[in-house]
């Protein structure tokens, strides 16, 4: 049960409503997702994060699909219910099906293992990374 | 520094020596990286770490790239050092350059917050997944 | 749902009993919270952990509510749903209002990313910490 | 070593330049943190991450010294060096000795705990969060 | 809610049915677990996955008990339910009582603690472990 | 470099002093860890803390090997550098060698990944946990 109360798209108003509309256009679904909901109750920060999250999401030299995998990923490996449904439903949206979604999390496993093996072993970087 | 001696290829041999051949030959590179010799102290364990990784890792649904980007993403959210110098190093020889890079960087920054802020105001999902 | 029978307080008796009291009486409150009832079941685990957690929860160059905003920001980054619920209780009985609580939750969602961001670039200290 | 060539004060120029400017200013110190200068190769990224940093961290209802004790709480749970650093050389030039210092990290410490016996015990919230 | 549809006994067959028939054999269990239904929607990776688990998890040098606990304290650092509840199940099986899964749960509650006091005051190692 | 200046054996006296010799006798070395060097600057947080572990770490229905291979498979999951060289010295003085090192490791590598396939597909548990 969430911490705060919600905000209703009958109750916003003002700069509430209008990000309200944004989302629902930007997104193109037909309701406010809860996680913006309860944002409203600070609506300067409701903005600032919506901002953000608009500008990285927008397609540039990565496109929708690979940054929705990328959270995805991230929402796995941190184990955020909320989120991982979120995101599960938006790569499907985008065409993923569920033998691709499984080599996604197939390589999420992998390396949630790999990384700890890699820190188990102390081991050293292989080469220097190559700057540009 | 490592935990315990790595196998170098010189003192590879047998079953070890084998998969070190086949490492290199798989991911195209001249050395056999540093984990897979820490790896080779246990060989059973070394062999089946390294069936698993490269049925995986081959190309399926996802491409290679997709496959390193969420390589990528996973070590930079736990924090893996060796893992992201290993991993960034693939992504960019895969194709990505640097302001590619930025933007998956800011992807997996945006949604170790949110993961938060989803956590923090104990969020309820939207809709049930759909399964098919 | 647990994995431990949980000890009530009507069954509690001897060094359990007295720590009951204890934690009802330091916190104010007139339940004893389910996590006690578990640690219950291991009484001398219980004793230990319940007088480190109050040493260190006693005010002292840090006041209550400044430890206890620790304690959720702790809570919310590891995403435990127990201790979110429960620490959001006490700062909210602390003083904090949702506006607050909305600025804490910001912060901890900028340094989950902002964390990622110093992983991902691999970023070396600015200046060495100044020791005293 | 950083993964991308960090921009130097020298080498910035136009919007990076201007926000390195406020940086300073704005932090009050006489360097460009090294995380903001691998930012600025991504520019827009650079940008939209320090406005939402500078609108996080003005002082609100919670005051600056809070913030920073929240930032350097969630650092040192995700083990990230660069960001504990930072986050210590804030919290002490914001007048945070080491006795205080060692208040927080205990803190940090038990909560760390706690969080795994809630998760081990799979305890159910004691009482629903107030909704206001 | 699964995020896809579990493949149920009654509909596996070829490669998927000859793996869940070892996987009730292996764990001498009468059911097939949640997980590995899961897994099923992509047979490759199901096989891959319970090959690498059933070798790990054969006794070696460490026996099967002491396998279980390493997995309990891993799952419950994570925060996995799913995993808890199962490898809690697992550990209770094979013989470990309440009392001795309270001292298994302090150890890993001391640690998760005291990894964060090491990364708060950033402390080096004390000695080289030593390479044989 | 340590965020704070560590207590040397030669500065300590009173508390700390008789704290720092029961380290050294209890833990059979003729050195202090620098974590407990630099938990001496808050003495009485030092005594809680070397209280509880003294405790914890005693053998009990888990002998001290098992309770250090679970302070390993923490620390290795949490990515903490001073604690995995520390607890894996400690193993190894306790007789496990690096091909058992091997087997703990691989499981601890098998169910950071198991975790993250559980939370990708949203696993429900199989069965309630057996309270007693």
């Amino acid at each position: 049960m969430p911490t705060v109360k919600l905000i209703s798209e009958e109750e916003a108003s003002g700069k509430v409503l209008e990000i309200f509309e944004d989302i629902k256009k930007t997104k193109q679904i037909d309701f406010v997702p809860n996680v913006w909901k309860a944002l409203a109750t600070n609506p300067d920060y409701l903005e600032i994060t919506w901002k953000k999250l608009k500008a990285i999401m927008a397609p540039g030299k990565l496109d929708m699909l690979t940054k929705e995998i990328i959270a995805l990923a991230v929402s796995i490996t941190n184990g955020c219910t909320y989120c991982i449904n979120s995101h599960t439903a938006a790569v499907k949206k985008l065409g993923l099906d569920n033998e691709a979604l499984g080599e996604l999390i197939a390589v999420v496993d992998l390396f949630n293992g790999m990384n700890r093996v890699a820190n188990a072993y102390q081991i050293e970087p292989d080469v220097k990374p190559k700057e540009e």
